[in-house]
């Protein structure tokens, strides 16, 4: 079985799914992109692939199995609903939505369209680190959790990023992403602020500390402009052991008086296997497979999270997340 | 110059302290030693030193120039205020006394005495790795510090610590070393309680989030019972780059499926650098020099943030702390 | 373009190939199977493939494009030369050949047939970590290499593998990425018998020390009896710096008085990467690529090496490696 | 008890005696130095010492007990001689003496004094990684050695130093640890050259591979032009596992791109503990305990095997390393 993919959207990751899509996966074909700068979907599509003008075009093109959406933030949600509508399969960048409402709309859509169609663009979920911290936690090796500390370091952040922004853009990651490793929602989350980098006056770092239900301590610092690289790093803490993530490149190097190992530059390169087992897992999903990123519950949950950590960065109290119970479609999804 | 010492207490940190003395520190003599365990007191004595039935007068015998306390914690402040009467030098160990008014009586006692002679044992500001922070935070190589994430954890704690001990004697150390490193007093303290590890369900792991007056975010991992051994870590996070703690023995085996390092299993081998240090440098201190370590006034304002944090446990408050402007007398001292 | 590939041997090695062709390689489909076991073939097979009951009626196969053998070592040459004869790309796992005189005939075939076919699989050419060195020496980063120090540890050798046998089917690997990674043949090879392991006493772990015509000097333990794992390793050593091969799993643990990483237990998952690298560029080099791999001529020069080794070890004199000119044709692949 | 000493040489290593004297040791007084320049010598008395202007006036001083040689190379043996004749315990920086004559005429002559008087300043016995390997081998945790691979890299060695230098001057230290590491002579030696680095054309980069009594094989990277940095280290490799030196400064700093150490620019740093406890386990010896550093006859050893390596490096041959029997005054210290 070969799927046929379209891909709506070709900047930086959009460029980037098609590469991964063209060389590391079995059983996939780029068959159709779309952008709205029609040189970059040029670019992208080569001689190999049809170009569609409209993206809602290339959602209903017969010869399209699956879709990537990888288009600005603020079409995420009407093309996944579109693609809900077509009743294809779309594995959307995050974030899923431009707020709660939209997510949720999705979440209902879906539901109502009976079978999982949708797929979150949350990649660490496929990062090997943070899946063998979750399977650490399900099969219990070191007891029960009791911390994870995050740490997401940008070498330098664009201009326009606030400090709410680095809420909604980046922390959101470790939101999902602890969720995936323990297993369970947040229940209370805080914010604070440190002070300003002279680096990128305009924003704050911040230190963000959430809890579980079942009380797992989940700190995340998300600093934008630590200069020395591209960063992501975390410690999960249980009972009896812990779990750090380590990674680096493949040589260590010693020269001019310092002994260790080049740090990253972007996610492209830290998160490089992530994203290409993600787009391998989605095709097996595809194949009769089940989808193990995360579900449109997933990302509106984790949009409910970074919203009321927003608050909690604008008030300075501890602000409750409420995310209501699952939807039982998702529990049958396991 | 040799300074001829005496000893209180002869427990597992006295007899470490002669040890020390005897072996490892220059121009030192240890002269007479006191323990209420008599036996205690003849073991570490050996046939070459004098034992003393009695604290105070072991602080007044006229061949003792300078004093060490490491004897039952409720005893620090009364011997350590004979020491200043008789007007000798004192290393105390950690607490510096049992409640924040006893600690005060010693600064006030230090002022009236018009010279130094008090240094509270906080061995960690003679480790190496928190002195490069410092230094780095001084010249300001990496720019100006954002945060200081902090870990301590103990293998196995003592039934008989609540949480409000953890932070009492252990999260001491972090609110004074990082006064120590970011050379200032903190401003607002924070404590999350996480989920009870079932090894000791009598108390909590705690997570303490610390603001310094200038908006460093300090935050403090405070974990009893970790099982696979004693791990004390901290990452100083600049404007400019990173510093982080990496101790480790000196050999990294790979034995059993597994490469790596043995983990210390407590304080006195993971810090027999500092402790050796700090002796050293007390006693240079009594040739002329500084004291380097922690003074009366750094023990008072440890113990006062402590208190806040205990509040702050409490309440689960975000607490202030307030500590007041330090004696013109400090300052001087540099 | 799909290609489609014909697997000859379906043990280890063959079926961890069809599992890569079938989930991580674009532009690959398995359509045709053989195994002298016909159950294996079948458990490989499934039921998306055809099962050949002949080696060569495979090769021959109309509907396969290019051949991946994986059958025991004594069929190797004469499956290769007859995949050359039917002008399909293979991709031969080493050894090529049983002796030095087979290992010719393939050369000669492959000049005869007058374009590139054959590739031989040292799969470590596809490393991340032994890339990056060939690259810097390519570049002159770290200006020229002066030594080479690899490591080849196996946790528990075979009883039947002699010390002769460790130099054939271990050393070659370092053998052939040392050309790769320095860009020169040896000329000259030592090998220095340790004392045996009571674990496995009828082999001698080795030292070979090899001298490239430049003199660059590269020094290979082997010891197939390491016990904790699976452990290759790797400095190179130029005149301004070195690079190490730094590989280990993506989480490291704290645990039980330990802190580090679990070590590989053998090639299969120590070289993942370099395995599923080795088929996709593979791929890409039969879509109008260049092979990155070892060719026949490598091939034929690291058993040329490896015999020159041999004498070493048997005779303890210094060995002349003498591998005559490369053929043009092999200088027009670059 | 308080050891009074004399330092004969006031240079590079003489004055780092005195400083590691003053501060660092217990139980021990610099009483008298001696320096051809008289200049260098009261820069290091102070006002503190008595500056002697002849070495053997300083060692038949009446007021001195110990005395330490740290003098040019050539007055070491005469000066070691001198203390014996003067009944005075010695730690005499390596190398003992100019020739192997001279070496055995110390041994003699301490043997004739009836005790032992002699300790050779190898101080690498006193750094905790080897300490650590040889409490490996001797307690057997990992099974019997196999292998001990060394590498001795300096940043920038000086011009006149020859290939025939870098062994008689730098590989001297791994052939007087592997002794200590293994607890074994060692049988026989090559040498092998490397091609010189552009930075220093007038020596070349060794690879000395020395094989032991029993048969362990020690391979030997002796570059005295690394660029980077000055780089100790070594790995035991074991029957069950292995140890390595691990060592680095206190603190990993993440910064520019790069994470990792500082490396060491030269001994003093990277050695700074093992010439404390070098000299704190002299006084100890002197005190009723016994000498754990290197013998005369260790030193004669190491003197005599790289005199065979000397000889490998010349005929590219292999030498066999003939030290004869250990004379029975040396077994008996153990």
């Amino acid at each position: 079985m070969t799927v046929r993919f379209g891909l709506v959207g070709c900047g930086v990751m959009g460029s980037d799914h098609a590469r991964i899509l063209r060389s590391d996966i079995a059983g996939a074909e780029l068959v159709a992109v779309q952008d709205k700068d029609w040189g970059r979907a040029k670019r992208v599509a080569g001689d190999r692939c049809r170009i569609h003008a409209d993206p809602e075009q290339l959602i209903v093109d017969p010869g399209v199995d699956a879709i990537v959406i990888a288009s600005p933030d603020a079409t995420h949600a009407p093309l996944t609903l579109a693609a809900i509508a077509a009743g294809k399969p779309v594995l959307c960048e995050k974030p899923m939505a431009s707020n709660l409402d939209e997510a949720r709309s999705i979440v209902d859509a879906e539901i109502a369209a009976g079978r999982q169609l949708v797929q979150i663009g949350f990649m660490r979920r496929f990062d090997p680190g943070y899946r063998a911290m979750r399977a650490a936690v399900k099969a219990g090796t070191l007891g029960n959790p009791l911390f994870l500390h995050c740490i997401h370091r940008n070498a330098v952040g664009p201009d326009y990023v606030t400090s709410d922004l680095v809420l909604a853009n980046s922390s959101v990651h470790e939101i999902d992403i602890s969720r995936y490793v323990l297993g369970e929602d947040h229940a209370r989350v805080r914010v604070i602020r440190a002070r300003s980098s002279r680096k990128a006056p305009n924003r704050q770092p911040l230190m963000m500390v959430l809890e579980t239900m079942s009380g797992v301590v989940v700190s995340v610092e998300a600093f934008l402009d630590a200069q020395y690289g591209y960063d992501v790093q975390g410690e999960l803490v249980c009972e009896e052991g812990t779990l750090s993530l380590d990674p680096h490149p493949p040589v260590r190097s010693r020269v001019g008086g310092s002994d260790g190992h080049a740090v990253e530059t972007d996610w492209v390169g830290r998160f490089a296997d992530a994203y290409r087992c993600q787009l391998r897992d989605f095709v097996a999903a595809l194949d009769g497979g089940r989808f193990l990123g995360s579900s449109a519950w997933d990302g509106y949950v984790a949009s409910l999270t970074a919203e009321a950590a927003l608050r909690a960065l604008r008030t300075g109290e501890t602000i409750a997340v409420e995310s209501g119970d699952r939807p039982a479609f998702y529990d049958a999804l396991g």
